[in-house]
């Protein structure tokens, strides 16, 4: 990569994202008459659907926060983040429990409560954005708060009636790697005093049970004790959110300068690229067998908008902390590819849901899984990255005198 | 349709099932060690998962069952039949509360219970066919006892969370329909005194909540007293499952000799037609939205197996019932359609999963939602409505003398 290919690459992530991504979703999820967001948008960005999810309010408030504390403080985006915060405080709350909802009407009335604590996560690291642009305590309480109750659930979930019975027990990688990335996030915001603790037990937690280096795989699901279960779920694959766990070890690798943690980072993305890149048609699939066997999920071919954002984050993380030409070319591979085929040309931001063969399966643009996150996510780590590997590589030219630096780049 | 073609496609039907289906499934399936069906099959019959479903094991035995009372008496399928029902009174009923699971170990330890009780709709007309077939009171009683456990779970669900609150109760069109095969399936089998009473409910509510002629359109999910719900979930049409309640209306009509049901019927099959058929690429789409707007299910364009099944019996129905050359020429392009793309030439039986230009998505032969179900369901019932029509021709064309037999036909 020259400079001229990073400057070209930065602007196209960073224009993305605050002349395209965010205006699109400011002019129409922004519900002034009863609070919070409207995210469920057809292409044109009419509200389909007035109800509200509860994650999207709160990644949108986190985004809005994120940008606000790292980008610069724009009044909008926080008067915007608080807008999103009091829906929150108000609605998201069920009183009985203290559990979030997942699911409200319009006005806020609760449809829909999940067995799981997500929701939780992603409103801890919104109210955390707030705590750090506001200064105000009673946001870093309730971010403290719902991260607590996050882990408290998953750990010990309490007043559910399980999905299944104890006869196969199994774990999920998903709760150590959004532990992992909500607890990040927390410490950068409000200095989550047992961030580490909680970064460290996640990473363990994949290291032990979710990472086989004998068949080279990250497994999505396992038994209690790390072991393969022949079954479908247990053979189940999700490459992006493997390779989403990859970056998010990078990430504290590189925040850590522990390149052991970057190098098991790299390594699970490269494991996953290799069961995930659709050889045939390009793209990250959502799922594969891990024995290559069929798959009962009827999407697990489809091409997801979110499984290509961890993709281009995790190559350009890989290539930028490595210099390994590899992840620049997987980079190049998933980056175009993604926007050669998810982009809307008429009426801005991401299609989410591609054919295997690339062409438009539906034409949403947001909905109880959809919303402002993964793509502007995407766009700011990648702009972020790039123009502070900019700031590195030209030290470094400067250090190695004599040194040519487009080498380096 | 002339007497040739009426034969060719009455032995398709017949040797399809016969010749193909059946042994697939009996060849492959059967578990001789621990009993009861391994249905989750690659596309050549190799195990991939020896977990059991419920609703699989209950509808194969229920299948067994009535090729032996409607076909012939064969010994092997009585055998299978009791080798299934053995399994499921051993295996598939919780203890606890006298519900029956969903999803079992290879042997029989209990993995999921649903919310919903159609596990117990599958295990009555099961159960009903042994009766049948062994003339033994204990099948006939075990038919009743789960048919009415069927209805009470669905009318006043005890001991589950419920996975909406209260804010905005809807009725499925799936209670009442399935309450009407499944009553229309124990009249016959064991005469269950209540089956006709079930089956005017059943009709009553889907005329009088789902059907909705202002806009020609048969909806799957409705508010309690039938108002349309502008959301994701309310605007959803399912036109596979609504052709499937059409022609269980048509069934009930041609029994009672009641034409206005069968036009009922088929008005419900000429709505849902026009809904589902995919002017494109041909075949019934799984999920369009009464709106067109964009709907939320990864998979609303897929072509499933099970939704062209249901529209070739229907069509073919129809056109028996009715004499309508349209519902012939909806027969042939359904017909058509769905025998160019979903069998296995290599295999036999039919691949299950489609994506919408009619490639193959899956290769899985079955799982816990496909089995020998819906693809016999169709042959068995093609085929004797054929063998029953072309008897009904002959009488009518001897009975009016001199008119032109083929005419009729």
């Amino acid at each position: 990569m020259n400079p001229a290919q990073l400057d070209h690459l930065l602007a196209t992530y960073r224009d993305g994202l605050l002349g395209d991504t965010l205006p699109f979703w400011t002019k129409h999820c922004v519900d002034r008459e009863q609070g919070g967001f409207m995210m469920s948008l057809d292409r044109a960005g009419n509200v389909i659907d007035t109800d509200k999810g509860v994650w999207q309010q709160c990644r949108f408030t986190w985004l809005l926060g994120e940008l606000y504390n790292h980008v610069e403080p724009r009044q909008e985006w926080l008067e915007l983040a608080k807008h999103g915060a009091n829906f929150i405080d108000t609605h998201c709350f069920d009183p009985a429990d203290s559990r979030m909802w997942f699911h409200l009407t319009r006005d806020g009335t609760p449809i829909r409560k999940r067995r799981y604590a997500f929701s939780e996560s992603f409103a801890a690291i919104a109210y955390g954005e707030l705590a750090k642009a506001t200064g105000e305590s009673h946001y870093a309480e309730k971010a403290q708060r719902t991260f607590e109750r996050f882990i408290d659930h998953n750990l010990n979930p309490q007043g559910v009636e399980p999905k299944f019975t104890h006869t196969r027990p199994t774990r999920s990688i998903g709760f150590p790697m959004i532990a992992i990335a909500t607890a990040q996030e927390l410490r950068e915001s409000i200095g989550l005093a047992s961030a580490n603790e909680w970064i460290d037990r996640g990473i363990d937690d994949i290291r032990r049970y979710h990472l086989k280096p004998q068949i080279e795989c990250v497994m999505e699901t396992v038994g209690i004790h790390g072991e393969p279960l022949d079954h479908f779920d247990g053979r189940l694959l999700n490459p992006g959110h493997a390779i989403e766990a990859a970056w998010f070890l990078m990430r504290e690798g590189q925040w850590r300068g522990d390149q052991e943690l970057i190098h098991t980072g790299c390594r699970m993305l490269d494991w996953m690229w290799h069961r995930g890149w659709d050889e045939t048609h390009g793209g990250i699939l959502y799922f594969v067998d891990v024995d290559g066997h069929s798959v009962q999920e009827y999407w697990h071919d489809m091409k997801f908008w979110w499984p290509q954002n961890e993709t281009i984050i995790a190559t350009l993380m890989a290539y930028t902390l490595t210099g390994n030409p590899r992840y620049l070319q997987w980079h190049q591979q998933i980056h175009d590819w993604a926007y050669s085929h998810f982009p809307d040309p008429q009426h801005g931001e991401w299609f989410g849901y591609l054919h295997r063969d690339g062409s438009v399966s539906s034409q949403l643009k947001g909905g109880l899984w959809k919303g402002p996150f993964h793509l502007p996510r995407m766009q700011l780590v990648c702009w972020k990255r790039l123009a502070q590997w900019k700031i590195e590589s030209s030290q470094s030219a400067n250090a190695e005198r004599g040194h040519d630096p487009q080498s380096l780049l």
